[in-house]
Order: structure tokens, then sequence, then C-alpha cells
């Protein structure tokens, strides 16, 4: 499994996305979800993938490669995108050409065609922008009205995203946020885990605030859970129990 | 969509059910999925229930018409069967029977034989126990490691009874946390919803002790959503920001 969350707040980007892979429960290794496009001063993307291994990290090389466009026959790259939507569109057609390539042979094995992916950033001069971008390369994108968008093992973690974050929510509070959201994850799914890849990009400064990589043990992270069990505990347990009973009405 | 828990604790078991289903998003109505088997001080049961209306309900009539055991030939019913592991293979064999009936047309259909059922109760002088029963009428049972089952719509609400709920959890804690369980539910998928059916039976009462539905405007519930998401707004504010920045290591 995976779990990835992006949100886009006012000041700016968080993405976050576990290592976690496995191939059934006796096969699980890490890898690197969450990558990283970054041409400091001029434009940065930041690329979380679920779904089946082969075929996202196929999608990466060609966006590093580079596709010819469908009219002009120049390759298109991230780099040379013109606008966020157009380098959505480059990424869907990465897939869709991934899928040219390796769907029948993965259709005659039976493995499904199945993955999904969160692109976002910034183009200088550009308003930022986040998408969740599907198998068949199509893609919506991230709004004011629920500024997050998550891929992978997503249930478990979303009613504190739906409960804590607006647009209006500090840069920082919801990389917090989306951190406790992979903790709830990561408790009722072993299939997510740690270490964590996390990004900040702040808005308009086409850059990376922070890339980093929580291990297991990381000070921070490990406080974080820590509290907040002890909160959920104590939140419970201040509520008081139901006055129902044999004699109630 | 669904959402139904069963908690066995110490003191008894507490059952909780939606009542919000829906064929499509244009077709919502409300229906009882939580029943009743009771004749108090010799045994009673609960049995909530997920998935496919008709075949749902259809099992439920077969278990008050009862079924002829496949040997002796003899009519089963709860009223007659001799442990809650006989009680629980009746409902399964109650599901085999509407699947032999209704199977192939669904099939040709193109409707899938999708349900499952939590089941638990006591009979006088045995243990109390707690099953889910899947479409092919297998079960398994709840255990005091993870004393709760979930059926339906699960991920959004299990967090929170895996945080708080162990085998010597209050018995009204146990109700109060799978309340506050459905609340996050309900908050995150629109196919769960009021009114909510609830049942207590304490252990060794072979009775029920509480039996209600909470509708829309319940002051109890309406405070416990309340007081809820005051007090996880309280507890991530209370969290430090994350530390991490440019200048962090």
């Amino acid at each position: 499994m995976t779990y990835c969350a992006g949100i886009l707040v006012q000041d700016g980007l968080v993405m976050i996305a576990d290592t976690r892979t496995n191939a059934g429960l006796d096969d699980i290794s890490t890898f690197r979800k969450l990558h990283i496009f970054s041409w400091p001063g001029d434009r940065s993307f930041g690329l979380a993938t679920a779904g089946n291994l082969s075929i996202t990290q196929s999608v990466i090389s060609f966006l590093h490669e580079g596709l010819p466009h469908p009219e002009t026959g120049e390759i298109e790259t991230l780099r040379n995108a013109t606008t966020m939507f157009r380098a959505a569109q480059l990424v869907g057609r990465c897939i869709r050409h991934v899928r040219e390539i390796d769907g029948p042979a993965l259709d005659e094995a039976g493995v499904k065609f199945e993955m999904s992916m969160l692109f976002g950033g910034q183009i200088k001069g550009q308003p930022m922008r986040l998408f969740m971008i599907y198998g068949a390369g199509n893609f919506i994108e991230c709004g004011i009205d629920a500024p997050f968008l998550q891929i992978g093992e997503h249930k478990y973690g979303k009613p504190i995203l739906d409960r804590a974050v607006t647009f209006k929510t500090h840069l920082y509070d919801a990389l917090k946020v989306g951190l406790i959201s992979m903790d709830s994850t990561m408790r009722s799914n072993l299939g997510v885990g740690l270490p964590i890849d996390l990004l900040v990009m702040r808005r308009d400064a086409e850059d990376l605030e922070l890339n980093r990589r929580i291990e297991a043990g990381e000070p921070y992270f490990h406080d974080l859970r820590e509290r907040w069990s002890a909160a959920l505990r104590a939140a419970h347990m201040a509520i008081p129990r139901p006055p129902y009973g044999p004699s109630s009405p």
C-alpha cells in the first residue's frame, strides 16, 4: 500500500508520502514515492505516486526524458511546459505512453494498470496548483473548498484533514495535520510505513522550502504521535458517558 | 453504504448501525440494519447487516422462519440453536440458502452477491460471543486482543476504535467510542447517516439493557459530536508546529 497527501493552502503547498511498498505481505520494501523536479527561481514540482511501482517508475523516467509533442514533435518536459495545466497534461501523456507500451502484456498477465499521482507546484508568475492524476491520464484539480487531495490508502487519514484543514490554515500547521493524517493511516494499515518523505513549497518562491525524510525515531514525529495519542485519549475520556440506560426514554 | 460496529468488552456487547441505504446517489432511503432476536432471560442476539438489502432482508426472513436442519430435518431457529456457534452457523446457512435461490438470477443481472453481517449475543449459561459473517456464510469471531468488528464503510471509524477500545473498557465507554467512530464515518461518507440504531447487552443478563434509536437532533449525540470536534481541534492545535525549515537539518 501507499498513502500520499497533498495540501494546498494560502501560503503554499505540502506534500507527504510514505515509502512502503509490498508485493504481498511477505515482500515489503522501501521505495521513494515523492519525486521532486525543481529549477529554483523558475519552477518547482512535486509528484507523489501510488499503485503499481513498475508503472509509476516508468512514468517518472519518461518525465525525465521528455516526450515528443503530438503535433509539433518537439520534446516536451516539465522544464519547458508553459503552464501547470500543460505540465499535468504531460504527466498524463507519460502515463498513457506507459500504458501503450506495457498495458497489453500486463493485461495478459492479469495485472491491472492501477496507479494514481498527486502533482503540485508552481511556475514563476503563474498560480500554484495541485492535481490528482488517474491511471487513464485524466486529472482533477484541488480547490479551496477542500484544499487537499489524497491517493492510496486514504480513508484512515481523511477525517482529520476534513476537520482540521482549510485554505487559510498556516503552512506548517498544514504539514503538522498531514503528519497526523499519516500517523492515523500507519496505525491502521501496516502497508503504510516509515520513513516518510515530505516537501513544503511556499507560494511564489518557485523553490522548495523544505525537502525532508522522517526516519523512525525522528524526535518531532515521535513526539507528535505520542501527543496525538494522549490528546485523543483525553478527548474521548472527557466526553460524558451516554445517559441512556434501562430507565431512559 | 452502511457502517456497523460491534464491540465486545468484559461487561458486555455494544452494537451500532446506521440506517442509510442508497441505490446510487439519487435514491437514498432509511432502512433498519440492526435486527434484534430476544427471548429475555434465555437468549438475546443482535444482527447488523451490510451490503445488498434484498439479500440481507431475505436472510432475516429465513432466520425468523427457520431452516430445516440438513441432517435431522428439524426446523432450526435462533430460538432453539444450542450454542452461539450453532446460531452463527444457522445465519451462515440462511445466507447460503438465499444465494441458492437468488444467486443465479443476480449473476445473470450482473449484481454481485455482496453482504456481510455482525452477529452477537449470548445464550444462558454460555459465553457471550460476537461474529462477523461473510457472504459465503463463513465467519470469524471477535477476540479480546481487538475486541471489535466492523462491516460496511469501516475505515474512517477504525482509528478511534484501534486507539480507544480494549477488552476492559467500560461498557458505556465502549458505546461512547462506538458513537465517535460512527460520527467520523458520517462526516467523511454521505452514504452513512442518521438515524443510528444501537443496542447494549450486559454479560450474563441474556437480555437487552438498551435498544435505542438516535434521531437527528438527539441532545447527547449532538453534544458528543460538538465536543469531539472541539477536542480534536484543541488537540491538533496544542501540538507544536514542525521545527523543520530551510535552515533545519
